[in-house]
């Protein structure tokens, strides 16, 4: 009762104490009893709880990742050697890749949460931490995959390549190349969160 | 002693028949604890055997990539409007750093195999299986992103892009695309597999 956590747990204190005729030696044992299941529930709980603001994180660097590429566009306001004057993400089909697969990253870990409160409820469901490992896999592999392509990307656009005679067209498109590398940095920020997620739901999957 | 791999949990059968005096009744029971004992040990350990066989199918695939990539080269038989006439994987900083983590990889693979094989003599460890998870997901991290990275360039070099004034190099450099596009497929085919390898190492890992 001292405790919201450990509610169930205490019930056989308080009926031994509704009755009155508690004995003096069972307290210690009800005490630690109490002390080893919570300190077992409350680990794992403790990491779904981590597991859920991780997730929240996420859902930020994955929508981040989505809005900066998706606006990333530039009029040059001078005329250059390029037939074209204006450059969007969606010139690039590898950038467009890094919109929709970031899209489907933030969407997934949004559909994801209400899993994650369960095993916030119930710390010991493993049904539920493999299914959200299962797909946090996928997902990494999605994200990773969209990050290092549009970082290749990035890369070509600001060193571009003497021997293919591709030339660096971020010497004219600065502010599209600071947006997509922005955009570059928090997929990458995702991808660290997604590697985490899959290291804690298999530790509080693990038998003892 | 009928099933070599059941020794162990034969022992109280043999010890009932070589004392000759097992009631009827109990060897019904026995038979049901050994199978079911046989089963769950069996089930761990024939997943233990298909990740070593996906890890030695994952070295061919990085292998194959990181020797296929690093051969990668063309002198082309004519002149062109280009300054150089022959092509070359590090010509490309996203090609080389294709090699490197394809290489990393396998390296890693054939180190992971005595963890792997570790887990086929003991199926119920769990120490093993958690140390290859995690070191599975990094590496899974790594080589999609070299296979991405790789992947976009390729498709850069197949079609060009008008807006950024990138031509496509593959109309003059043919050989060289396919090999570079051969070794972008073996990787992606290390990710599944790595994929594969940390859901079976989950799945191994769970309590029940």
């Amino acid at each position: 009762m001292r405790n919201g956590d450990a509610t169930t747990i205490d019930v056989p204190a308080t009926s031994a104490d509704a009755k009155g005729k508690a004995p003096a030696g069972a307290a210690p044992i009800v005490a630690t009893t109490k002390a080893t299941k919570y300190a077992k529930g409350g680990w794992r709980r403790g990491m779904a709880i981590f597991d859920f603001i991780l997730r929240l994180g996420a859902i930020g660097a994955t929508l981040g990742a989505t809005a900066t590429m998706g606006t990333t566009e530039q009029t040059l306001p001078f005329f250059t050697q390029f037939f074209q004057f204006q450059a969007s993400y969606d010139d690039m089909p590898t950038f467009t890749f890094f919109v929709i697969a970031n899209a489907i990253a933030s969407g997934y870990l949004f559909l994801s949460l209400p899993f994650s409160i369960f095993t916030i409820v119930r710390p010991h469901a493993v049904g539920a931490r493999l299914l959200l490992l299962i797909l946090d896999t996928a997902m990494l592999a999605m994200t990773t995959a969209a990050a290092a392509a549009a970082a290749a990307i990035v890369y070509l656009a600001h060193d571009g390549n003497s021997s293919a005679n591709w030339n660096a067209i971020c010497q004219q498109f600065t502010d599209f190349c600071q947006q997509a590398s922005s955009a570059v940095v928090a997929s990458f920020i995702a991808v660290v969160v997604f590697m985490l997620l899959i290291v804690m739901s298999a530790l509080a999957m693990r038998k003892h």
